[in-house]
């Protein structure tokens, strides 16, 4: 007997080979998917198969990935944003220490259980927005205890709304105020890094690798720390210079290089080599008002996987609806309807690590879905803004419905 | 007795003066607001003060006012969308009855009531978005019956829902297939406008001034009617292509002119002296790809009023949030965060033709309000996306409350 039997009169099943199916059931046992097509080929009388039959009026999709987040951080930056907007250089406001460090100030001056208070009604409204599975960064502690928090803080909000959490480890986003460059790097990378995923709080290995932030070289030497641990890495790569970050990455096998839009042909066929799927994040562009667009036709043609991300962060990219990243990917960097879908979906688990058919209404497949109130799957990108999901299941188990 | 009494933490008066007040309190009878202030100066002991006390953990505000939509329409576009972001071009999709004529082929099927229940849940998101105020244009029915019928839903709409409505009267919108140009522009301003203005459905008239849709001989004819009928004139101007629109607009005292991109400082100019909102349309400007941005430093300047709306739309701005309006247009126009607040409030107002301090929590101002769970007003565009929306209230009544 399976858990749950839901029917909607479409289904987007996304995958590789994509398609829509009218007049659509999913059944899921187990917490995975054992039935996904026709209503008609079921194998037998609804009741009879699932404990819980569903008839829904909407539509069907695999659950959205989120695989670029700062979701965790203390306070906000709301005041530097009107200030920023009004004209006010990043350099104004870190002189009177905003920017990164007001952030880091309010996220070590939060334990554990503020922090999670805190990112947990951001985190609600992306899974209110579709999203069941996450990245979630560290990068605002810059020291042991608070790095630490911020993962423990990851781990909790997982467990507390019933999403997906993978987390990446950032110490290499900033060298902290009034620290030893050399001195941070050594403890960053042999000290921290060990003894943290030693604790089980690291899933991925970040670094910002960015001429006004970190090295080619000190990269290398964090990803060769990571790889000999064997955790995954990925890299903020490319976003404000051309660095040959997105090829520096690929020499790892990363998962992701993310943000690119400085990355030249050598970095796109770098990734296509080793499988690196590259992680478009339209929102910062948008808020940093950007010129430079990442090589969307290039990876297109190199056949490089696009994951579309929300880099929700306090300071760049304060975005609340990965569905809302999809429309930007589309209207501002051109990416077609199906890249922007694909990007929230599976090439978004892919980039997270996920098991191979993650973000896919594929037989056997995790059942991870959401319900949303328009016809086709066309249609989540096109409207902007809006309150379109209506259901996200992670794992067959309802975390988010609309009242 | 007051019918109601809120306290909230912050409050963000809106207005001329905006300015930010802790431990507020705002008083409602009748409908106006007859409080606004301090808790701590309130005339006496609230519950002898109010019938309905309500202690609440938000910020309040004036509900938003969204004064440029084409809100009623049948059909969507979400299928033309995915082609056009795929390559195809607008001229491609017209060819095989697509854009504009597809809208008004859905339209003209449409009776009122399926109009209404087309667009009754658009216009509740933008309602849980702090909307209270629309303008909702007609201009996809193009014959005498569908215009009407378009109208008649936008008034059933805003009795249904709660909400102020102003309807705007946007038959030279294009000139229909297959009709005759000096025939439709002369049954459109000397017959259809008379009668459905007689028949009290017509609150402004509009017009699309560009050289793919009506010339200024044209906009200037059907103005002098509806200039004569003492209707108001707004105008779709300058959004293509430099038409001397904003002059145009303003030569008829406007209440405003819309879009602006190639406004120039004649334009500019004579807005300034006639007392013309500047409307400004994001969302279009993204989804359209357009470069051209419009003068906002010299509307500034000038000290034209700008305000903010979504257009919403089928083609060029599926847009359901007016508060990602908001931010789209400090993001990529560079308004300040404060015009983007007052564009979306008090000028958004303005431009509707309503009442002098509507959009602002001013003594004596009706009641319409938002309630927001965020801290502070520069949240508001701060945030893309996300249900920061708690309540709508409109003349002191609730039109939405997030369960």
């Amino acid at each position: 007997m399976w858990d749950r039997l839901i029917f909607a009169p479409n289904l987007w099943t996304g995958g590789t080979d994509a398609r829509h199916i009218s007049n659509a059931a999913l059944g899921i046992a187990a917490g995975r998917i054992v039935y996904v097509g026709q209503a008609n080929d079921l194998p037998g009388d609804p009741s009879q198969l699932a404990t819980q039959v569903e008839h829904r009026n909407q539509l069907l999709t695999p659950s959205l990935v989120d695989c670029h987040t700062h979701l965790v951080f203390g306070g906000d930056r709301s005041d530097e944003f009107a200030e920023r907007q009004a004209g006010a250089s990043y350099a104004d406001i870190a002189a009177r220490g905003g920017g990164i460090l007001a952030t880091v100030r309010a996220t070590r001056a939060s334990n554990v259980e503020q922090l999670v208070e805190q990112a947990a009604p951001r985190m609600r409204q992306l899974i209110a927005d579709g999203v069941a599975a996450f990245d979630i960064k560290s990068g605002y502690g810059l020291d042991f205890d608070s790095e630490r928090r911020m993962l423990q803080a990851a781990r909790a909000l997982g467990e507390r709304l019933g999403a997906t959490v993978r987390t990446s480890y950032l110490a290499l986003h900033a060298v902290p105020k009034g620290v030893d460059r050399k001195g941070y790097l050594d403890t960053a990378i042999d000290d921290w890094l060990p003894q943290l995923h030693a604790e089980g709080l690291i899933d991925a290995v970040d670094a910002y690798h960015e001429h006004l932030a970190f090295s080619s070289e000190e990269v290398a030497r964090l990803f060769a720390r990571a790889t000999s641990l064997s955790i995954p890495v990925r890299l903020h790569a490319d976003q404000l210079s051309a660095q040959g970050g997105a090829a520096l990455a690929a020499q790892f096998g990363a998962l992701s290089a993310d943000h690119l839009e400085y990355t030249d042909t050598v970095g796109v066929a770098a990734m296509a080599r080793s499988g690196t799927v590259a992680v478009i994040l339209p929102a910062a562009f948008l808020v940093l008002r950007e010129k430079q667009r990442p090589p969307i036709a290039d990876l297109r043609a190199a056949g490089v996987p696009m994951a579309v991300a929300s880099d929700l962060n306090p300071g760049t990219s304060p975005l609340l609806s990965l569905r809302l990243a999809m429309g930007l990917a589309v209207s501002i960097f051109g990416m077609t309807v199906e890249e922007a879908l694909l990007g929230a979906t599976q090439h978004g688990a892919r980039a997270l690590g996920l098991e191979a058919n993650s973000g896919t209404l594929a037989l056997g497949a995790r059942a991870d879905l959401a319900l949303w109130s328009v016809d086709r799957a066309e249609a989540l990108p096109y409207w902007l803004g809006g309150e379109l999901c209506v259901e996200t299941i992670a794992g067959g188990r309802t975390i988010f419905r609309r009242a």
